[in-house]
């Protein structure tokens, strides 16, 4: 039996620093398509200390001030939503509801590596459908996936997809799901279970939640980890039809989520306030991001959420860059050897302290011959 | 396909209110093996707000000052460490690294019943031994075990046994690893892996870590939850040799335990006070607890956990009983019907207001007919 694939991380903070002898207070992680700062709310929730039990009991099973302020939230009822230890495990309880063993998920590629991931550790089968590249947004084959979904049980989308940066096109969701239920209803079986994932939907402030009423079978992944910046506390929710949540249900284990991480998560899911300075930095500092790369050269794609694309035109220029960013202690996303973007970076947008030493390592990376960067 | 067995939860706070009309404030938890305080430290790491990364990161993906406490903790290298989002985390890693879809694991039954959840999750067979009985301190069957284990790749033991209260007989599990070694080399096929889940092992101060020296494949499964009162932060341990754990690592996702709960568990695992009040509570209370009930005519067995195994002889008294439990907010632990234990209770050492009460709640079961309690 050949491994699954698992996930790689780029090194800890602790691991550039030694690697790279640069200290530990001046890395940065462009890697993580995190927030440089989480909402002021969450330290005021976590110095009160008064959670909803105890430290020394469990969660409460159905978390329920969560569910509720998560319903409210997204627009959904209570019974449409399930929650998990980030957006990571909901895409573990999906799998395990629906991917037999030995069965088959299709994924629109490049993507987020965990689709595979979770696909491969379920014994089942990933089919690998490419995008259509950068000069058509990277945006999925819909020929291609409704293809390869006949021979599958669920189907990974990604919008915004990560780490191309842009959503599908409007109305191609919407259509790849019509096309898949006629597809499934000439072949007389069930429709493939969708799971979208939109992470980093608030960026664009598009969701399409709505789309699960006309195609039931429609899994909605969401997160407090992007938008809401509070990566550290591991909450990610599954929105999708009653009788959709019935089935992942019983995969959920006793309790994963913290009870602190309940209560922070709660009160930002609560408050009307705490993803406007998120947006307001993102839109204001990826733009200005963009342009100083620009400037420096590099090829930036574009992009709606936290994070830019750049592509470097070879394999070993892009090494180049990411050994003389991490000689900086920047940290960029690197894609493997063999993956479609094994020529390109992925860079988060931070704050502008950061973003500013990023632009200043691409100015002087592009000023050196490459061998002496 | 028939649907993998899923965890059963009793009712929570809320529901219990409102079902049994009993103020929120008035309800105890009796059902879940908890500690009914955390150690004094934790509110102070908390309200401290000083965590290795902002809550906007993610946690270290090597979670290390973590590992290096648990590891000093556990007398254990750092290589033979693996932190999951809870011990039922790692259960379910376990089960994904070891037991392939369509496989079989042997438990000693009755048990803790996620490893049958875990097992059928998994689309794996779970084969069930029966241990030896009340008479017999619940022990496991040796015999029983190995020769079902000549077909399993996996077995699950807990010692000290949930829900039974009582650890294996001195020598028995070294044995029974003798023994699946010796089988596995008759039948030339690798030796089954062991989970050797000792969530409950504090409360009686053995553990049999070393064992995996002799034993390879032998997993050893710890948590911050029981002796340590942390269930609410959600952190389990998987120990055993390093080329075990190396096997298990590629299934653990980016990281499931937040932030805070890392800095909570490190320092409490550093601290070597906070288990003290907390075993001594335990051995003194189980003890009053066990008196008392006895004293109101329950059958209470004998046991070296933070709880009870209560029998009463028919079903129609437990449950007669548990709904007495619940009238007046105290929530026991039930077993279904058709489980062995159908006719017993479990119930959590608590502290001594509760304890009072649930003898109080005892004694007054007794002293009226069974339908009018």
């Amino acid at each position: 039996m050949t491994a699954p694939a698992s996930y790689s991380w780029e090194a800890t903070d602790e691991e550039v620093a030694a690697r790279y002898g640069v200290p530990l207070d001046r890395i940065a992680r462009f890697d993580l398509n995190t927030s440089p700062t989480p909402p002021d709310l969450a330290a005021r929730v976590v110095a009160a200390g008064r959670f909803a039990s105890p430290l020394s009991e469990y969660p409460p099973s159905d978390y329920r001030r969560l569910v509720d302020a998560a319903a409210a939230r997204y627009g959904v009822g209570r019974d449409e939503l399930l929650v998990g230890a980030g957006a990571d495990e909901i895409l573990d309880l999906v799998a395990k509801a629906f991917l037999p063993p030995r069965g088959a998920a299709v994924l629109p590629t490049p993507t987020y590596a965990m689709y595979r991931v979770v696909t491969e550790q379920r014994s089942a089968r990933a089919i690998a459908v490419p995008r259509l590249g950068k000069a058509n947004g990277w945006r999925l084959d819909l020929d291609g996936v409704r293809k390869a979904a006949r021979e599958a049980e669920l189907v990974w989308l990604c919008s915004p997809n990560n780490p191309t940066g842009l959503p599908e096109p409007p109305g191609m969701i919407e259509r790849l799901l019509t096309g898949l239920a006629a597809d499934a209803e000439i072949d007389r079986r069930p429709a493939p279970v969708v799971v979208l994932d939109e992470a980093y939907a608030e960026f664009v402030g598009i969701s399409l939640l709505d789309l699960r009423y006309g195609y039931p079978r429609l899994v909605v992944v969401r997160t407090a980890s992007k938008a809401y910046a509070l990566a550290g506390l591991r909450v990610g929710f599954a929105v999708a039809r009653p009788e959709t949540i019935a089935v992942i249900a019983p995969y959920r284990p006793p309790g994963s989520v913290s009870t602190v991480s309940v209560a922070v998560v709660t009160a930002a899911l609560e408050d009307d306030t705490v993803l406007e300075a998120n947006l307001a930095r993102v839109e204001r500092e990826r733009d200005r991001l963009a342009a100083g790369l620009r400037a420096a050269g590099w090829e930036v794609g574009p992009s709606v959420t936290n994070f830019l694309l750049v592509g470097f035109g070879s394999r070993t220029h892009a090494v180049e860059v990411a050994e003389g960013l991490l000689r900086r202690g920047l940290v960029p996303r690197t894609f493997g050897d063999g993956h479609p973007l094994a020529d390109h970076l992925r860079v988060t947008v931070r704050d502008s302290d950061e973003n500013d030493r990023l632009i200043a390592a691409a100015r002087e990376l592009a000023q050196v011959p490459a061998a002496a960067s």
